[in-house]
């Protein structure tokens, strides 16, 4: 949490925080808006410095913002510092038109005036090269210590686990999210059935892409950001990241593996997924959809912050291993089974720390009280045609329990 | 564009380029959209390898990604090569759970398959000091001779210019843009007027939040992603890039900065912006208005590939200070009067080169055949209430005129 950054930058030996925000969608740099807020600031410098040691450490959060971006910037309740003030066209003539330069000799100004000193940790997504040219210039002209922390960094430590305003938004991006379900199963409902796939009012067929631009409508309608969302059926629901494929018709009896994660715009996420049958299922669809619901109700009631989080993986590979099915701990490559992790943490980013995988692939650590995570197991058959996953989202609340955020039915068979 | 890449590399001293292509909203890493094209590929690394010298130079392109994404992958068009074949895990167990060293270690069997050596460029946008640690370590351990360009690299040199298939997608962002601006404009005009705002069927007021629904509703059904517009009315739309309060009513007679950028999904943006008076507009502002349209007009005339690009700025400010306003050729902290570029190229980001603003501030050049850029003048009066910004996008076509792509009505006054 927020709360946590003067202790953690204390037990990281860093200074200060400086986060890079790179101009285009600005929630897709999280690191950015995780201290921005949802505002419409596209450009600008986050820049986080640390006063104190250890329990008396508290920090002071500034905002250098163009201009043109000023209303904005004081929305976000950071001290302002005007990128105006340094005048950079005329450090760039300064400098011969080197703007790298210039760039250089603009942080140094900046630093100098925050009292920027010592050990300095960067984040923020910004473009690869080009970052990298500018922070080896700071290094090679000793404007401060570099730190590049390559992972478990500070603000990810601290992003692992939520307050309570960041659980009240990703609450209600689960409860927008699971009105768009309802009305997309409904939505299907009013279509009729012709020779075994849906058929609109017009008589042509339902295909997945009619389908995809009225998911998109109703997040739209709701405020919710829509980065895609996998809806697929038959064979394409069988690789788990296939997005499904936009002509084809809406067959009964197909498992559609339905994926949906928007989020609040420009704010946090929600990550849901079901899987449909529309009038009827075949049983080996059934019987290996009990199994992963099998997997899923058991691994909700065991979830805990004494375990090792690939302990759930296992556990989960457990299940399905007895039941006949091949897992991804059996064989990384595996295409026919449980092919994937068990859950992800969500917050700003669809996929954050911590992660349910398998043993030595993350960190080996417990999961958190304050953290999000979701609980998704899924089989997987492109062999035979088909694919499954159930997912729902978890908030481990203050007294250690997972809370589960989403509670959309998850019945298989929608009846026609 | 994209086939000058060959020929470019072999300027650059190039022998491959990387790019990484972090999770999240995929089309926030353009450079990696740019190879990727709109698939939902959401992690994977883009690897480009120069065959040949100069004329006779090709590439050859790959894609590494997940395996849970192989059919996403396939549909890029790029030779695949599954992560999966590395076993990751295996690696990071080798290197006893160091992450870093197994990523490098990674890379060094990725490139020896590929045949990647010599002088490599890096893209992409990620994560900050991630990526810092993984580029400086594989400098450390030799792996490749690593380049980081800090600006009019490789890549977004390939981008300034568009070819066909570009093009035509900007124009159907423009097109579809336009019919959002134009159905916006319906909307405002069947509400009622009571005491100056505007008022909605159920008695209650019409909201800048109320505008910007039924525009974000508008541009989801027409499949364009929206990034957050601008619709700002009176003092907010004085400030360039304030985006409007949303709990504010419209008010007859106000200025209203509507800047509308959205993108086709996951693909190229438009970026269009119109100022309008409902009911009437006062003296001062028609005056300021026509200033406005006199440099729009004038500059989109004289718009040509021989002239360096901030020769198009010096003549903004040029017809502005004639006509006695303030510009920031003049000081460049001006907050009253023309404060901010003529014009920017965009593509698959908003903002791309090349930039039409003074001189020395960003390489100078001229604009080039295939280039797409905005022309925008504006005039600000946060001292007196009121903001104008005209906003159109031009093609420069391969005979080297300068296409208009953007017709929508540039009145005024929007009668109610």
């Amino acid at each position: 949490m927020k709360k946590d950054l003067p202790h953690l930058m204390t037990q990281h030996n860093l200074d200060a925080l400086v986060i890079l925000g790179p101009d285009g969608l600005g929630a897709a740099n999280t690191a950015f808006t995780y201290f921005t807020g949802g505002t419409h600031v596209t450009q600008g410098t986050v820049v986080v410095k640390r006063v104190g040691q250890g329990d008396s450490a508290s920090i002071e959060s500034y905002l250098v913002h163009s201009p043109m971006e000023r209303d904005e910037a004081a929305k976000t309740g950071l001290q302002l510092v005007s990128a105006a003030h340094y005048k950079m066209q005329d450090i760039v003539l300064q400098a011969g038109g080197d703007r790298l330069a210039a760039r250089v000799e603009w942080t140094r100004r900046l630093f100098a005036d925050l009292g920027v000193k010592g050990r300095v940790g960067f984040y923020g997504a910004d473009s690869v090269g080009s970052t990298f040219a500018y922070l080896d210039a700071l290094i090679r002209e000793e404007v401060v210590e570099v730190v590049a922390e390559y992972e478990k960094d500070v603000i990810s430590q601290a992003r692992e686990t939520k307050d309570a305003q960041e659980v009240a938004l990703i609450r209600e991006a689960c409860r927008l999210t699971e009105g768009v379900i309802g009305r997309t199963r409904d939505y299907l409902r009013t279509h009729t059935v012709k020779d075994g796939v849906l058929i609109q009012a017009d008589g042509s067929t339902l295909t997945i892409g009619d389908v995809k631009a009225f998911i998109r409508r109703e997040e739209a309608a709701a405020g919710l950001d829509d980065p895609g969302c996998i809806f697929s059926i038959g064979r394409d629901a069988s690789v788990p990241h296939s997005s499904g494929t936009l002509i084809d018709p809406i067959r009964l009896g197909q498992t559609i593996v339905f994926d949906i994660f928007p989020r609040l715009a420009g704010s946090y996420y929600a990550d849901i997924t079901r899987t449909w049958c529309l009038g009827y299922a075949t049983d080996e669809v059934v019987q290996a959809y009990e199994t992963v619901m099998k997997v899923h109700d058991t691994l909700e009631q065991v979830f805990d912050t004494q375990r090792m989080s690939y302990e759930f993986q296992d556990m989960a590979c457990d299940i399905f291993e007895a039941a006949g099915h091949r897992t991804i701990r059996q064989d990384l490559s595996v295409t026919n089974g449980y092919v994937h992790g068990l859950g992800h943490g969500f917050g700003l980013d669809v996929h954050e720390p911590p992660s349910m995988s398998l043993r030595g692939v993350r960190p080996d650590e417990p999961l958190k009280t304050g953290t999000i995570v979701t609980n998704e197991p899924g089989l997987y058959y492109p062999d035979k045609g088909f694919g499954i996953r159930v997912e729902d989202d978890y908030w481990c609340n203050p007294q250690g329990l997972f809370e589960c955020l989403t509670t959309f039915d998850r019945s298989l068979v929608i009846p026609m």
